[in-house]
Order: C-alpha cells, then sequence, then structure tokens
C-alpha cells in the first residue's frame, strides 16, 4: 500500500471505484473522516438505526455498469439487486426502493424503457415497490447513457445482528453459489468474446435467501455480498474489521467451468471477480452444517459450499491452501480487475 | 402540449430534465407506467408508507448541478438541501441520509475533500447524519467531475398529511421567501456576469421551518418546494393535482431587486427560476394569518408573503393579476431555463 491519499495534488482514478484498497483508502480517508459518525465507521455498506417502532437498515448504491444490458440482465435489474443485496447483508428485509436516474441528452427512450421495465419487473418480483424517483439529464457527452442510484431501506429481521465485528476464529465460511459469474459475463460482452458457452451475471435478489438463512441460524455473524474486488475483497475487509485471519481451500470452492476458462484466458482470477447474486456467510462453526442446509434448500443456494475458516491471525491474512497443496496469500487488489463493472 | 413522448424513435432531451411539461411527461409515460404503484401515482417528490411503529417518508434526488461551487453553496451543500427538503414537503422530519457518488475519473481530489466537508457541514447543520454511501468512477469523458444522489428517510410529523388532492378553492398560497435567488446565481456564475451586486443561491434546509409551520397550522394542506421550473412549476403541478385554477398577484411575490434585473437583462423569469430554499405553501384561509406568522417568525421564512390564493377552476389556470392591473396566464416551461440548475 502506497502511503495516504494525495488529498493537495492527487485526482480520483479508476482504482477508487474498484472495491479494492484504492477505494477503501478514498472512502477512509476522505469519506469517513468527513462525515465522522459510527454508522459509515462501521464500513458496511448498510447502516441500521433505530426508529420509532424497531430498527432499519439503509443502503444506497449507485450504477454505472457497461454495457447497459449484459448476459443475464442489464442496469435496471442489477440497480434493484444491488441494493437489495446490501440491505440483506445489513441483517434487514428490504421493504422500499427509491431510484435516482442521471440520464444523458441523446440516449434512445426505447432503450431506457427496457432498462426501467426491467427494474419494475426486478421491483415486483423481489415485492420491493420504488416509491420514490428523480430524474436528471445531462449533456451529451457527460454521461454514459443512463446512471441508477438505487436507496433501499428494510425492516431488521428479528433476533439478527451481523457484522464483521462479530467473526471470532473458528468461524465457517460460506458461499452461497459459483464465483466470479458477473465479471466475467461483463468483461466477455465487453470484449465480446463468446468462449463457446454462455456466461451469464448471477445477478439477483438475495433478501428471501437471507431470511430463510436467519430463521436456521439467526445467530450468523456477518453476511456480505462479494461485488466488485469478489470474494478476496470481502475476506480481506472482513479480515481487518474482525482481527482474524482467514483460511480457505481453493479445491472447495464452487466455480463454473466456463468462468475458469474464461478467467484463464483473459488472465483474471474468479477470486477477485464480481458477484451480484451470491453471498458470503461466517456463522459458529456449530452451526455450519444447519445454516448449510437452510442454503441448498433455497432456489438461490443450491450451490453453496463450505470454503473454511476464520483463524487467529492478529494480521489478518487471507490464506488458501491450493489444489496442490500449497498455500498461497489472497491479496486484495488495489483497484478492480476492470472499471464499472456494476 | 405536443403529443406523447415518442417511445420508439425519441431521445432523451436536456427538457426532460428541467421541471417542466417534458420531464412530466417522461416520468408519466415511462416511469410511472412501469413501476404502476400508488407512492410514485401520488406525483409527490417524497413517499409516506407505514413501518411497524408509524408513517416514514422517503425522497431521492441525483444531484448534477453546473458548476459544482457557486455563490452560497456547492454541489454538496444543495445535495443535502435538496434531498432533506423533499422529505420536509412530504411532511416528514428527515432524520437520515445516504449518498451516492458518481466521481470522474482525473477529478482533483482537493476539490472532492472541499465537496465532502460542505456535504458534511450541511449535515451536521441539519442534525441529519450520512449513515450510508457508496462510490463510483466513471472514465474521463463520462462524467462531469460529480454526480451526487442523495435519499433521506423522516418520520412523519404528527397530525400532518400534506397532499396536493388536499388543495381546494379558497386555500392561501404562501411563500417562504424571495423567490428565483438560486437559478439567478448559477446562471451569473455559468455565465461570469456580476451584475453589480453579489447573487447568492438560497440553498437552505427546511425542515426547521416546516416543524414551526406544522406546529402553528397542522392542517396545512400541502407543501412544496419550488426547485427546477419555479414557483410556476409548483402553481400548475399543484393545479393539476387537485383540480383547481390558482391565482396570483404580482405584486406581491417578493423578489429581489437584483434578481429581478438580473431576470430582465438575461430574458429570464423569476417565475421560473429555481430555489433550493424556499417553498410554497397551501392553507385554508382561516388559518393563513397564523401560518404566515410563524413563517415570520423563523429565520428561514422572515420574508414570507401570502401571494394568492387557489380558485374553482376545472381547467386548472394558473393566472396572474399583473402589477399593472392586467391579467396573464403564468404558463409551464416545456423544459427548464437552463439544464443543470441543481
Amino acid at each position: 500500500m502506497a502511503g495516504r491519499l494525495d488529498l493537495k495534488g492527487g485526482r480520483v482514478e479508476l482504482a477508487h471505484g474498484g472495491g479494492g484498497r484504492a477505494m477503501e483508502r478514498l472512502i477512509d480517508e476522505l469519506f469517513r473522516a468527513a462525515f465522522a459518525n459510527d454508522w459509515l465507521a462501521g464500513g458496511d455498506d448498510a447502516a441500521r438505526f433505530e426508529v420509532p417502532g424497531g430498527s432499519m437498515v439503509m443502503a444506497t448504491d449507485s450504477h454505472v455498469v457497461s454495457p447497459l444490458f449484459f448476459p443475464g440482465g442489464d442496469i435496471g435489474s442489477l440497480a434493484v439487486h444491488g441494493t437489495l443485496n446490501d440491505v440483506a447483508m445489513g441483517g434487514g428485509q428490504p421493504r422500499y426502493l427509491a431510484a435516482g436516474f442521471v440520464l444523458e441528452e441523446g440516449f434512445p427512450l426505447a432503450e431506457l424503457q427496457r432498462i426501467v421495465a426491467s427494474m419494475a419487473d426486478a421491483s415486483r418480483e423481489a415485492g420491493v415497490p420504488v416509491v420514490a424517483g428523480d430524474t436528471k439529464v445531462v449533456e451529451a457527452g457527460q454521461g454514459d447513457g443512463v446512471y441508477i442510484t438505487t436507496t433501499g431501506v428494510g425492516t431488521v429481521l428479528p433476533g439478527v445482528a451481523v457484522g464483521p465485528e462479530r467473526v471470532r476464529p473458528g468461524d465457517r465460511i460460506l458461499v452461497s453459489g459459483p464465483l466470479g459469474d458477473h465479471g466475467v459475463a461483463i468483461l466477455s460482452q465487453r470484449e465480446d468474446i463468446g468462449f463457446g458457452t454462455e456466461l451469464r451475471s448471477d445477478t439477483a435478489a438475495l433478501h428471501g435467501l437471507v431470511a430463510a438463512m436467519a430463521e436456521a441460524v439467526p445467530d450468523t455473524h456477518c453476511l456480505r455480498d462479494p461485488t466488485r474486488g469478489g470474494l478476496a475483497a470481502v475476506l480481506n475487509e472482513v479480515a481487518h474489521a474482525s482481527g482474524t485471519g482467514m483460511r480457505i481451500r481453493e479445491a472447495d470452492l464452487p466455480v463454473r467451468e466456463a468462468v475458469r476458462a474464461a478467467c484463464e484466458f483473459l488472465g483474471l482470477d474468479p477470486l477477485n471477480s464480481a458477484n451480484e447474486g451470491r453471498l458470503v456467510a461466517f456463522c459458529p462453526p456449530g452451526s455450519s452444517d444447519e445454516l448449510l442446509a437452510a442454503m441448498r434448500a433455497h432456489p438461490l443456494g443450491w450451490e453453496a459450499a463450505d470454503i473454511g475458516e476464520a483463524v487467529a491471525d492478529e494480521r489478518g491474512f487471507v490464506q488458501m491452501e491450493t489444489a496442490f497443496g500449497g498455500n498461497r496469500l489472497v491479496d486484495w487488489l488495489y483497484g478492480e480487475q476492470l472499471p464499472r463493472i456494476c
């Protein structure tokens, strides 16, 4: 890590949006420093707060994915799923959504209509209505078609209190399905590479899966969706926040054959590739069988796997036992493998 | 009004973001049609919904103002005030904010820091913390420095139920202060015109004023902040939604001399010019003196004025008695006087 943010002469880099160390530094040294409150200090994507009558969770996500349409989804469905998932990872069941659009002058209305229809479908399927919105238009050349910021609020699942600070040595690490699909689908679309087999984004709303998991194991310690930066970023963030190390086994990582092949071809690593319909759960070792069973019983978790465990390690290292029996450090990238993944 | 939206061959125009008829048509025929729910059908900037323990209000606003810094504020303070005001106009006291940033590659970090510091100041001054956020970066040339989408949630003020459908013939129309400051300040900055006197944006958080008004007259029928499209757009929207006409008196409209002069010079109308720290209230005639007194007792309402009344008129016309005793129709512009005002 190369020193602190250069707030005098520095400029915004693509890496600052990549979900890696550069973004973490920008958020920490610029945003958290200015807003200085406990919600942001927690480092979660969702904030939990009390209102008369109970606890609520709120999360926001700006979507700038390119291309706007990709196999398995588009910016509209992604903007719904992304924010619902952030609310769900905060232990909430999303109830309402708001959407702010920044449109570029000249963008075809027919494409906008397709995107909005896809958002509406995703919202209806998830049972979470879009109740408020805003539309701004910028001059041609000051945007890229459509950017969508969605914000979700939800109610907290009874008895659930998830957060990276709750992770302890011995906790099992479970993932809900194959890794890297979204990132590879976007890249294949962008580069117009087919790989002979269809790569589709995994974009999906996970709050139903989370509800089923919370019912089975309310004491789950932490939930994360491995979006920008992929599984590697989540493991490093949680290791950092909990003061534990992580040990995972490559042989147990679920990765589709097509994704593995595409990653090899493109020089990418499925560990760093983004997901939009997967979650990582950390739970006490005694409940991991039950949690895994609950995940596998759900349509969005049937390929779930136990991939390793948190271990005592003050340095917060994330290590992987390779398929050949070796050991390798799973690093947290400085930026993203590619920009505008979500 | 020239027909319906051309969803086959049409393209996004700057006018679609201008707060006038073009935007209303886009929202109605594309967004409301797709999401099809009662919250959006209401046509308010804020949505009210029930949660365990009470009612809440949620509003979202994307900010793309150009220039980013202007007399009286910047995109940071504006992004806080704009959303707090939308929550307040929904009858809510804002409690929490979320902020999503779309940053352009190459934007100076020092300027970003100034903007975020200004947001943090505005948030602290308003007593409403920013509890969740997101940051995305787009390539140079795909944005314009910084776009900020803020979303606010709030609790509903006891006994308050505001909405344009509650406006009745006879209701008084009150404005909280001089009109058009923000729009003229932005334009003067953009065109680098000084006018010999300082024009400053009125950007401010109005929820304190609204709380004072709600205490004095809980039965206030409707609250609106005249942002894009100015007072003319608010009057036409409310006339349309309530099925009443509006009659205002030019002589009673509070407009600063400098704003009037600048508007004349630039060929603008203060009635269409944007405000970011003003509100329009519609109240039963019997409570208007009390409401006006409450507004004038507040630092953000001391220049408040009674400017006219709602009248029985199924056509929903907005008419103004001119300073010379004539009568003129106050039209709703197709677009905005200028783009990217907020």
